[in-house]
């Protein structure tokens, strides 16, 4: 830049800069569109399976139809020219009556910038209401919020003419006029729609406790978190007044996270003995949220202690909400959004490098940042309150509990599965580092035969073993001459009880292992001897060794020979 | 920019803006490179687990064969300057000869950019073939496409010395040159690869019905349309002229993908009862393929009713290409990029803000674009034909059967499963192309009674059989009166032994082979007759039928009504 | 460029230029960024579905942790303009200090920039050291990796006074500085940390053999490898010093990396009779390193060259070290950037297009590189070593055997499982809202116990249930002393014949409904009480409540102990 101040002058070089940012913002709008699928994967991810569908139409929908409903009011209400006492603007309809002067003037790019950060604020909420949202009524919210809900306050904000614009309030990139109005919107979702059917129950004390619903796949919404993070570089960055801005901008919304994340990562294993990977994962969205507002104006330490605070209160949010509130929210959104969008608000009057309390000992933003997070909160609290009041009287909010429990999927959108090929596995490799088959010595164990009276010419073992022992389990088997098996997984438990684990603060009785089920059916092998090579292969004298079943089995047959009784077993012929 | 011209004058400002759009161009390849991992990870979701090694390697390929036989002759056939009567370059090799001049003189920008284009050309025929095409010969294809019929084309299209770019034929981003002809393209494929084994089967009335084969992950499918879209701001935007130009590209390019998925939520939702997931997310991008040829030439009106028709066709074009065309094209890739890629074209001539017809009543600009679709879809018809008839012929286009049922990772590439950790699930449609299920003459299998000495009121049989043969299974014992089964996924052996693969470069022994088993409890069916119907129901003749097994209950109940023994499973009562 | 130049002249073109690619240097470290979501991918998907949280974890706390010792420490070491005798520099704390003079001096821009390079080179090592690793050990070489040894050796490359720098050594984008450095740090770990329990095994000859253990999820393997190649675009790319070098370097960067894969593909079709996918995206990663460091320095020949080795050393490389050396690499972490990255900075001195081998026939830069990376290398190995060994002896660095095999989620993050809804974790909670356990006045069913004339001791109870009651099952049998019972998922029909609904417009039969399959073995409890509780925990007065089997056990043995029959059941004695 001094280079170019040099060479060309002042006033050409911020003209150079200014331009070029032109297309900066173009680009930063791509990648906050990309956050519409972080958000998705997000969602999907940290709910269940039989959901996955419905999240993502979800998601898909609220840009769609926020898209169409922007185009014909929601722009005009926020960026308008003609905008009335500060408070709203007037929609015209120059995109479709003059769209070359649209163009030239630099609103298509406004309006494709705007356009983004409208349906990040609704897509928040879907993430509160997951699970059990009717999807009509969804739609009916995603055009509301996008067309009128939105606008107006992002108006009063973003709009130059706009009253908390004009009274200094400052909010970057939106922790306030986005993100705050998107987790208080969530936050009245999920108490009109209530907690999912299972969410809180009544325990043998009577006391309704929380139980832990966990997400079909940590993987894809860590992919999610990783998309929003990347995206949100276009987000807090592309309205940067300069390049300097920019990377200033840059590394505030690195630091910020990373810290929080941190911070959460040493609060929740002081807290629960093991770091939480999706509270860190909330807890990286936290940081971004808490920086967006001031990113532009704070310093490298005012963005690491927002980011710090950011990963503790998210947590503490989440617990109190889930645990206190008995509030059901299934992602977060509500604490990672709306909790540290206030935080971080506010957190703009703390730290602002010339305005700040800490850094300039200065009150007067303080102040207004307040003042602005009151009213946009009071106004988004009425707005939604009527809005979801309406739905729920007019055409229900929530699907029928049956729907609920089969799925939002088939019951919303006939699908049968997102997943249709999975079940679950055997795996079928040994897991014994160094095993040493040993048979000698081996004597069959003595079966009571009482049922059977001796008569029974098959007799089916069935055994429930570790995984890791599989392996080993089958090799035995070979070795005495049986032929067949039949593998699969299952959970179990018998004399022990299983470990226990934390899910995002709620605790989980988890008293189901997984094991393998094996079954096999002999006749002229005796199944004595099957009993003993099992107990063998099995045995680490650890609680959890498994059992063995033996029961009768009166006839098989084998389909491609029709061979019935001992011939369908009895398969040394083919060898 | 207006700041810019007074500045510095209009020269130098267009000088800087032109200058800058160079970056930008560089960065939109970039975009457009990863929409290859859009495509991927489309085409993975919407097939089958058992594939989904199979169609990454595919994606995969065809960049990277596409790049080196790019680099060899189909960069020269396309953008040569030696341009031969508008229809054929003549292939340099300046790349290699003299790279600093490739490099300086703006080639390399090109090389990277219809690189990266001619790639997206040759993907999308990865999805219509998906399941059941042979490795080998996807890997001509990929590199004949790349290498000779798309720079062809792309060059009577884009090089300004081509015979369709000299007559106005107007493609700014290539819904014809690329998409149409990619769509095309699979619907030639698909045709002579012929539909997956189980996708077309005769119905009791002897109607061919076409049966559902879903796709093993929505959400990795939903994961790769968000990135395609994504990565569009770049595939429509990167040539764009100027900064305005570009804020309007990205304008049309969200607005249209938006509108088409509206319209298909709506239409589904209207035919079907509820709206359907996966056609939305085909509907976004059948709205960015219709855009794609007119980004920058129409309004925002233009762009809405662009977007508006496609989600509407899309889902027309899929249906009818499957139920009444009967060409298996598993992921939508025809209808998606080839028919609306032919209707982005032609709405060009309609929409044109300048040119068009509604928009400025002007037919020529039409009769271009008619006549530009008509000549690139005969030349890709007769190309591609030749093409696929000579794989055909000399090499063989198609698995055999059994290694598309056992799945094409295991049997192209040797990898057990993509999902080693999970497993598949008992697939609920019948995979026999045409079964005819033939029960005359059935009699009952004669059991050894040992055990119970007759007493027996109720019978267990489990019948352990591979999976593509258990909806032969269900319909026969549906015929006899059977009433309820219980049906899981397992592995087993019996005297065959598996395949054996490799996994990076490790041997690995899978002698547990995917079953499915069955357990059906019967009262007054005769289990002999059970037996029997299932032993014809199975039988092929070849090893690894599957057993039949028959163990003695006592008793039963059913929850509902408490009734026990007899009553509980006769269901006659209810039908 | 031309025309910028002869409109304002070389001067202003040229700082017009650099003041440009200030922008592009930061979206290029936004998208060095979004390879931090690559890496988790990756890794992610390679390894088994037990440790996928625990895997994510490290890849997020790597950037977080490497963030924060960045700030304070890491930055200083590495670029500080105090750097003493081209070896160190002297940290000063301007980034907090003089915020202002940080960001207007172009330091923000360089931190941010070096700090997502440093990222890059400490998540490599996760890879390596997948699957049994502490995560608090992790943590801490996360910490030190990015706070001293990584900023040390890359002062020495690309501070302006660093030694390997003054000599003229040429990393462009770090194949030595980061990848190098990383493989190296990945094979010192892995060799620490030892095998994963399972990975090498003795057969029956006496031979150590290595097991294959394969990841869960190939997709998103290959999704992380998509997103990284993407990214490499930034990572060579960001640092370009003009538009023209950034488009050659966009060139080798494609041409490089298609090549590899292809060499690749060739290679193990040919060396193992099929084309290996995962080997595959191995080798486009492998080829992505290997150009790094000649990515601006190389042209198309020399990329494609460097590009078709780096596809063949990869796999002889993964193969090498897992068969021979029996080092257990999880996902060829060392052969992808540590062999990688030596043969990338070694072929710069080969093919520089000024100064190689074989371009220009001069030996110095060869020579240069050479010393390089020995010296480099032997930092590495020195500096890795001591942090290995300290964290080995002072803290440990392995989890213990059972945590190894219940897997790193649980037993490090007390996670269940990453994917709650498949792998049969029947679902762990009641599902009911409130539910009443009443067992007041439960009169066991007469059963009929015509087969085994009273003389059974065993008793097996099979019961079918919906899903969402099995938590009260549970329950219910807890309170009349069940203290067994096995469970897996199956899907089932009984008299209601299911719901259908459409897939893609085509209709679906999908009369199997997903129920759970609970067995339980009684001998002292009286089976009819069970029988009786089930019953009053299921009932709703619904079709499909689900059925409950009894059926005859001969006998049981316990694993652990032998105890045959009543013994292996009756469990009083443990509580």
């Amino acid at each position: 830049m001094d280079n170019l101040v040099s060479v060309l002058g002042a006033d050409a070089a911020s003209a150079i800069e200014s331009f070029q940012l032109g297309l900066w913002f173009l680009i930063g709008a791509a990648l906050v569109f990309f956050m519409q699928c972080g958000f998705a994967m997000v969602e999907t991810g940290f709910t269940r399976a039989k959901n996955a569908g419905n999240i993502i139409m979800k998601n898909l929908m609220d840009f769609c139809i926020g898209t169409v409903v922007f185009v014909f009011l929601g722009f005009g209400l926020m960026m308008s020219e003609d905008y009335i006492m500060g408070f709203i603007g007037i929609p015209n309809m120059q995109i479709f009556d003059d769209f070359a002067g649209f163009v030239s003037s630099g609103k298509a790019s406004s309006f494709v910038f705007n356009l983004v950060f409208c349906a990040t604020a609704a897509t928040i909420v879907s993430g509160s209401m997951a699970e059990r949202t009717k999807f009509s009524a969804y739609c009916i919210y995603s055009a509301v919020i996008s067309a009128v809900v939105y606008p107006i306050e992002a108006g009063w904000i973003w709009n130059t003419q706009g009253w908390l614009y004009q009274l200094g309030f400052t909010d970057f990139a939106g922790s306030c006029a986005i993100h705050m109005v998107g987790g208080i919107t969530a936050l009245i979702g999920a108490i009109f729609v209530g907690p999912r059917i299972g969410k809180y129950a009544k325990n043998s004390k009577g006391e309704v406790v929380s139980n832990a619903i966990p997400g079909h796949s940590l993987t894809i919404g860590a992919l999610g978190c990783f998309i929003l993070w990347f995206g949100w570089y276009g987000f807090n960055g592309a309205a940067a007044g300069s390049i300097a801005d920019l990377s200033a901008i840059f590394l505030t919304t690195t630091i910020a996270p990373a810290a929080a994340t941190c911070s959460c990562m040493v609060y929740t294993w002081w807290k629960n003995g093991k770091p939480d990977v999706s509270m860190c994962l909330n807890a990286s969205l936290a940081g971004l949220v808490a920086i967006t507002a001031g990113c532009a104006y704070v310093d490298a330490m005012g963005s690491l202690i927002i980011g710090l605070v950011a990963g503790v209160i998210v947590v503490v949010s989440v617990e109190f909400i889930d645990n206190k509130l008995k509030i059901d929210d299934p992602v977060g959104a509500v604490s990672v959004h709306g909790v540290n969008g206030i935080w971080g608000t506010i957190a703009v009057g703390l730290f602002d490098t010339k305005l700040g309390v800490f850094t300039a000992g200065k009150f007067d933003l303080l102040m207004v940042q307040i003042l602005g997070v009151a009213a946009v909160a009071a106004y988004t609290i009425i707005c939604m309150t009527v809005v979801f009041f309406c739905i729920r009287k007019f055409m229900g909010i929530r699907v029928e509990k049956e729907d609920e429990i089969a799925g939002l999927d088939i019951s919303e959108h006939g699908l049968a599965s997102a997943y249709a090929d999975f079940l679950l596995t055997a795996n079928p490799h040994t897991m014994e580092e160094e095993f040493e088959l040993d048979m000698d010595g081996l004597v069959p164990v003595v079966l009571d035969k009482s049922i059977t009276n001796g008569q029974g010419k098959f007799t089916k073992i069935t055994i429930i073993c570790n995984e890791e022992k599989f392996g080993v389990l089958k090799d035995a088997m070979t070795v005495i001459g049986v032929t067949g098996m039949t593998v699969n997984n299952v959970v179990g438990c018998g004399v022990q009880h299983g470990k226990t684990g934390n899910y995002r603060g709620v605790r989980m009785s988890m008293n189901l292992l997984p094991k393998v089920r094996v079954e096999i059916v002999v006749s002229t092998v005796d199944p004595g001897l099957v009993v003993a090579a099992a107990q063998r292969a099995l045995y680490t004298g650890n609680v959890g060794d498994g059992k063995i079943f033996v029961s009768p089995i009166e006839d098989v047959m084998r389909v491609r020979t029709s061979e019935m009784g001992v011939d369908a077993l009895d398969d040394d012929k083919y060898k």
